[in-house]
């Protein structure tokens, strides 16, 4: 269930969308695509709604874990197929992705591996002429050199054509280098929705021996700890104050998979908040 | 295609498993279970043939992408079949798990989403009384929260009753503190096998200005290099010899999963030993 979800895409802007299995992030890529429709709300392009809209819809692209494709058809045949419904396709790029990922074009759709699936699916969303890509667990299926190929060419075509990407994965710390911004979705609402770079300025793990770690994260938004031997690790998320940092604590920054985990972690919430 | 693959599994360490989509992984797992037949060849556990041996079967528990129970099961009563079948389950563990991964174990085996597909056969991997755990891809679908659960529950459960796990997935750094040992399988055959600790002090980032960086590394196993502007970065995997550092020159090591790449990456393969 989506609830309350108000966000704004903004141009030529690469953003994470992260969540937990059953957040909802599913769900609210494809109300943004009109492939299901919102009980409430709307979704617009340019102050245009995008529903029963065809020149707004033709805008955007979703790769989803969702075929649309007919089982029998060659992959060239539905390359040739999308050219014609969304009026375009890079077959120069399509070439050199096709070369480095290694793909058969002959062969037939429902014939794919779930790796060679994604893959293919890739390179339609690289290569149709839209102006949102929406990619919905991009590297399902690929193994550690087809997903670096896939970061590379996506920050390649992007820096080419600027558009807006929208990634959503459970691989948090590969995309982090490559978001601009971060959107954390949890049980159907945003909970954070940022530049990476000021959510990751904001998390700080301060380490040092238990009693002076506590004191001087008290008061602070302490969202998880660790504990080995006598030392502790408390993970602070906002602001530090001018507080006096005792020589006994060091600080740090922390990372974005950790930090989801920390915010989206219902069981887990409760605990970290003892002591 | 497997070919020549001689492996020897040795008692109460965790492998990883690692190779690229289509070199031969779940083939591999496959014979060894005796779900497949080698063409020739065989698998033995303690010097005893495991083909139509249901002794030494029962011995292993492999989980894998492939489904086999019926979609119409509830969870409960597979656990209890499987605990006929192979003669115990923890179920003290089991509970333990079951809370912590928030699992319905009423549901039927074929509503379950990919995710909970894979921690219910996880569940099952860990609870029943094998020697061989055996894991094709742990962690398909599991969101960050989940599959930071099940690598500490994994470490807790093998030094609580320490037996030998086989993890293979695409997910290597995730793993690289895990396991003991590491496997790399390429297109059938095995290129490397070997303790982690004793691949990782083999790798070696060597940076500096180019012609410096060229000339100490000339003659060394040179696995692949990056190019930063003026500063080059060759990858070495191997002895280092005694030859003298310059002093422009930094070296570190590096990772898994950087190392996978460059072991696998056949494209890449000769681009990398060019200049």
């Amino acid at each position: 269930m989506i609830a309350d979800v108000n966000l704004m895409f903004e141009e030529n802007k690469i953003y994470g969308l992260l969540g937990r299995n059953g957040a909802g992030k599913s769900s609210l890529l494809n109300i943004m695509t009109n492939r299901i429709f919102a009980s409430a709300g709307e979704v617009k392009i340019d102050s245009e709604s995008v529903a029963d809209n065809d020149s707004k819809l033709g805008l955007m692209y979703l790769m989803s874990e969702v075929d649309l494709y007919p089982n029998g058809s060659k992959l060239s045949q539905i390359v040739s197929d999308s050219e014609l419904m969304y009026g375009g396709f890079d077959h120069q790029l399509a070439d050199k992705l096709i070369e480095e990922f290694g793909i058969d074009m002959t062969q037939k759709f429902g014939k794919l591996s779930t790796g060679y699936n994604s893959i293919f699916k890739l390179i339609l969303a690289l290569c149709l002429p839209v102006k949102f890509v929406i990619l919905d667990e991009p590297v399902l299926g690929l193994d550690a050199n087809h997903r670096e190929i896939f970061y590379s060419e996506l920050l390649a075509s992007y820096s080419e054509n600027p558009r807006t990407f929208i990634l959503a994965t459970h691989l948090i710390e590969e995309i982090a280098t490559i978001i601009s911004d971060v959107i954390i979705l949890d049980q159907g609402r945003i909970i954070l929705n940022q530049p990476v770079e000021d959510v990751l300025a904001r998390t700080h793990s301060v380490v040092g021996p238990k009693n002076d770690v506590e004191s001087y994260t008290k008061g602070l938004n302490v969202v998880g700890h660790d504990n080995i031997g006598n030392i502790r690790a408390n993970y602070v998320y906002g602001d530090l104050d001018d507080r006096r940092l005792p020589d006994t604590v060091q600080l740090s920054n922390f990372d974005l998979q950790k930090l989801f985990v920390f915010l989206t972690n219902q069981y887990e919430g409760g605990k970290h908040h003892e002591n």
